[in-house]
């Protein structure tokens, strides 16, 4: 096995580690990072349509207040610009379809409950402590709680309409089942959505405003690029051992001698890591505890983006179909015309276990309600389930469960003497975007560089 | 890499992989046994004092309706025999000490109270379907519920004290707070216990009520024994490969070829197996969920078992302690004396990060509380903290979390292609005990019997 020595050894080439090997490299420490796949990015992955059209299937948009991200891509010469949001959207509720900008088409007792039940929400979530929600004083309280059984308590939300809503809108944030949601975790995403709560993430003008020109991925690869040949790849981390003095990382090829370690995997798999001596119990019993939810994404393509000519935006929400989610994902020249579109959580776990042919004319199916038989036959189809990914088992970020913020939520960013921890879910400010990653990484590179 | 060829290769030596291969080796199959641990018995394992004093520091009781485990002792030669029960046990509540034999003394309220809760929690138990409880009318609701958040409502738990006791006992049966298990998942587990619901697991007359001489673990070893060369320690498993006519399952050192396998491990070291194809999202998201609680063991052994002599059985429940509970594990010949005492859960996480001296003390104070000041002073001390064990990763049973059995419940026992799964978490009966893993064991093996 090859023997390496550096400063610092950064386990995983996502947001995070990039940005954490980035920060160590410009104060002049020796980095090595290494990645269990064979490109960089994590959760963030660009892929080809036959036609050599290139799609962003992870994190693809950027939002308001995420400024890493966006001094990032200034830093690397990379292009941002705005989403395409002319046209309507639609909401596709009951068998209808109904068209609107802004404000979906509800009728007004279910808009009303739907701003009510957020309103409260983001007053909880405003009583977290930031860094440490499990201080809360009603913490324990919450994090026994569902997000589920909150949304399903008729004094919460007592419009089945809007019930049907926000139990879809928690499904794709959470990609999962708000029922394995812990209500205090759901609660500490909204709290680093900032002032807006969860209509951080649930407004798409601040959340999904902009693209990436090449898509998010490039962005990962160009800090790759700098860092040259300090990342290795196909170098899946197995073991680390630390003593007083430095510690050893191990992969499959490597053997890495270093000062200190950041782990900036998604939780889940830094817990899979074996650990010499073991790691405390709280920190090994939360990574197990911190699982993905399920994703489906399906890009498909047509000549160009008709749906454009029917003034459509090609965003739209139906909550009670198999694919809740679709937004235009057009070339920035504006051909062909590709669409995204998602499924979450049981109902992605569901279409996952269908054969292709038969998942493939569900999918297109959901599409042809919305936009008309043309989207049935689109001269490519492409799926990315995350759930198949071995170094993501799952997407598009890990939720807390009920219990694991109150009991283990203190072993989330604390080193355990030279490992230190990054990645989304420890990001306090835009947990779970790839802002939040880039946050963690920075927030771990200073760490390491404050450290004896 | 050596390359072995089986009928059907079996991944865990604990006793469900044991019990299986037991089964398959009796009905003329060859067998493989991989097991990642240097000693089989997985979550049950004998231990030495310094004098060379056995203990048993896993699962280590059998009580009433375990037939499947009477019936291996009897054709293993091994003799059970009753747990030592003389004298009072103790309720530690408020400071105060309570002796009592069988009902313990809470006051009538308190009393009242726990017997309404549990004979409330048995009657929802009893309308789940054994094999389906996912498939219970109120299944939705009760799985997005959590067991802490149901204990803590007034209405369900009006009194104070039975609170404390039910919060602490399920504490213990889960080895975690019941904030983190789905009141749908606990319900599963009484089911599992029968008639009595709860009861067979919380009434120690039922489940806590007879020894193998020599250790359940020594059951473990003689199963092993009997399949002679099958069984390959020292070798975790870590890649399973299927194609529509074998399986081939990797170890770090060895390939075993084989029609199909049989997975006993616990659920998320199942999960870490990298396979391929990919597991079904429900397959794999199950396994991310099902996590272990935490518990540290410790033994103290005496000159003698002086509690006796104080005419105390040497079982106590004290809900506010760090060591919550106690019971005599003094060997058969009735010395040295030996106490088996417990920290479950966060309360276990919280004294595993302490350090091994100050740990010590606060455990032996814990002790002296309720035996007198003879306890602080053992004449050997030993701690077996599962949640250090890298193939348990915390003890002794996996709980579901919220949402977990709803979405992906169905995975818990369908095979995948060749693939098999065992453990006891997957058993419909006695569900966390022994009784539980041998009967998966032999339940996956009478798949394999007749699969083509």
């Amino acid at each position: 096995m090859e023997q390496v020595t550096a400063d610092v050894c950064v386990v995983g080439a996502g947001f995070a580690g990039l940005a954490a090997a980035r920060r160590l490299a410009a104060a002049g420490r020796e980095v090595v990072v290494l990645e269990a796949r064979d490109r960089v990015g994590g959760r963030v992955w660009n892929r080809e349509l036959p036609d050599g059209t290139v799609v962003s299937t992870g994190g693809t948009w950027l939002g308001k207040g995420q400024e890493r991200m966006f001094q990032l891509c200034r830093e690397l010469g990379l292009e941002v610009y705005p989403q395409c949001d002319d046209g309507d959207h639609l909401l596709c509720l009951d068998g209808r379809n109904r068209r609107h900008r802004g404000i979906p088409k509800t009728g007004p007792a279910a808009l009303a409950t739907l701003g009510w039940a957020f309103l409260r929400l983001n007053l909880m979530a405003r009583r977290l402590p930031q860094d440490a929600p499990w201080q809360a004083r009603r913490a324990r309280a919450w994090d026994a709680r569902t997000l589920g059984q909150w949304l399903s308590h008729p004094l919460n939300v007592p419009s089945a309409t809007a019930h049907t809503l926000l139990q879809s809108t928690m499904n794709l944030l959470f990609c999962t089942d708000p029922a394995e949601v812990s209500l205090l975790g759901a609660l500490a995403l909204a709290r680093g959505g900032g002032g807006s709560g969860f209509g951080y993430y649930t407004d798409t003008r601040k959340t999904e405003s902009h693209l990436v020109d090449g898509g998010a991925p490039e962005l990962a690869r160009r800090m790759a690029a700098r860092l040259g040949t300090a990342v290795h790849l196909s170098s899946p981390v197995r073991r680390i051992v630390q003593n007083t003095t430095d510690v050893e990382v191990a992969s499959d090829a490597f053997a890495v001698r270093a000062r200190r370690v950041i782990v900036a995997t998604p939780p889940v798999l830094a817990g899979r890591i074996h650990f010499d001596p073991p790691l405390p119990a709280a920190h090994s019993h939360l990574r197990q505890r911190l699982v993905p939810g399920a994703i489906i994404r399906v890009h498909t393509q047509y000549a160009e983006p008709f749906w454009r000519g029917q003034k459509l935006s090609g965003q739209t929400l139906a909550p009670q179909s198999p694919v809740p989610i679709t937004i235009d994902q057009t070339p920035r020249s504006g051909e062909p015309g590709v669409l995204s579109s998602y499924a979450f959580g049981a109902g992605a776990v569901r279409l996952g276990r269908l054969d292709p042919k038969e998942r493939r004319d569900i999918w297109l199916d959901a599409l042809a309600e919305r936009f008309g038989p043309e989207a049935r036959r689109p001269t490519a189809y492409l799926e990315t389930d995350w759930s198949e990914q071995p170094w993501s088992l799952g997407g598009m970020v890990a939720h807390f469960p009920p219990g694991a913020l109150t009991n283990y939520g203190s072993a989330l960013r604390e080193p355990v003497g030279r490992i230190h921890w990054a990645s989304t879910e420890s990001a306090t400010l835009m947990h779970g975007l790839m802002e939040g990653a880039v946050r963690s990484g920075e927030r771990a590179a200073r760490e390491v560089l404050t450290a004896n």
